[in-house]
């Protein structure tokens, strides 16, 4: 199930279960969010920017999340404790969607592999990759609210990139338009029955 | 139930629920989107630079959704054709909805009309305000998608109003939270039990 070494990490592999979204539905969407070409090759551009400060990157979010006991909670033991293996181990993970997110072709295999990650923050499949004991589910409150801190603190990174503002911009805006779709898709088994 | 002589806009009126979200957890979403005092100060300026300009505001929404059958199909008749009464009561209240994001006090009154938009986003409510016999609740997929677009948009609006670079700026993040803020807590009746 690795792929590129990184435990749990299984985008393109058999046992990814098909989405229940389809590409005409994904393409409904990405006009929705005005996702064109250009974010495309925008997004593209980002992840030559990003690749080289993805630790710096994870730091930033690793330490929002540190810093605010009902987000920590997600990745914390029973006990309370926080569980460094885990913490680890989805930290290697995150760092390839930054790259996946960036370069990838949003087709169906990607579909697959976001239907993936979605069932992996809920009850369906949490802390099953790392065989850890954390709580069941990610709430859908903190998913969507994610979509401002994962887009705002990406921005700095973008702009040290040594481009042209209006390139740093249309990456940023780009990579908006991403993390809204990634989060649209990741809703899916958070929604009742014919609700999503 | 009319207010300010918007027919269907019941803020603070008596027969709005008791939103589910207690004040507690509003302040946990409040810090997630890193929702602070200052961000309360920039989006007041934000609803005097947006108030003169609210049907053109209004004008780039309709529009967007006149222009894509997916979106405009929750507005319309049984028989495809869009409602133009329901259409122009809901711009009312979403002009009004600008205002009050901008200038409300994010309280137990305001928490209270987030849910009574959020049912009336879904079958529990929708269509009812206004008597029409559209689709009985817009998909979950669409409301978190438009954060996308109903951020984007305004930017140019704060732009036009002749501000300092800095303050434009400061106002659309304030914009860009209050909306993930504002979706986040219209998600609840869509999630299953206990997942919200
Ligand atoms: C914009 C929102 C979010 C993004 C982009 C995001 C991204 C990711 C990614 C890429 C992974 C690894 C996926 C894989 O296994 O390949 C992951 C897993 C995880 N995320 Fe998120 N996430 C978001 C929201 C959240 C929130 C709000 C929390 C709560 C603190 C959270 C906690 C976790 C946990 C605990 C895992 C491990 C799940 C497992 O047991 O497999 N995520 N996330
Ligand atoms: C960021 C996302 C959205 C925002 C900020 C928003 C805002 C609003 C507001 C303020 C109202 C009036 C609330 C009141 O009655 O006082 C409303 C109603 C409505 N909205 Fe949305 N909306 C969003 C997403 C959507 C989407 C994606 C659609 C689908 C095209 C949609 C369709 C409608 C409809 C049909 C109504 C009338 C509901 C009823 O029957 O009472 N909205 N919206």
């Amino acid at each position: 199930m690795a792929e590129a070494g990184i435990p749990g990490y299984a985008y393109g592999a058999r046992e990814v279960a098909r989405s229940p979204v389809s590409l005409e539905e994904l393409d409904l969407l990405r006009q929705t969010v005005l996702f064109t070409g250009e974010d495309e090759r925008y997004l593209r551009m980002a992840g030559e920017v990003l690749e080289g400060r993805l630790d710096e990157l994870l730091d930033v979010w690793y330490g929002f999340v540190a810093d605010h006991s009902h987000l920590v909670y997600y990745f914390s033991s029973p006990e309370g404790e926080p569980i460094q293996e885990y913490l680890e181990r989805v930290r290697e993970r995150f760092k390839r969607w930054v790259l996946d997110a960036c370069r990838r072709p949003y087709d169906q295999e990607w579909l697959d592999y976001q239907q993936e990650i979605a069932l992996r923050h809920t009850r369906e499949k949490k802390n099953r990759t790392d065989g850890v004991e954390a709580p069941e589910e990610v709430s859908l409150r903190y998913m969507i609210s994610f979509i401002y801190p994962i887009t705002a603190t990406v921005r700095p990174f973008l702009e040290e990139g040594g481009r042209p503002a209006e390139d740093v911009e249309k990456m940023h805006q780009a990579w908006f338009k991403a993390v809204v779709l990634h989060v649209t898709l990741w809703s899916q088994p958070y929604a009742r029955e014919g609700s999503f």
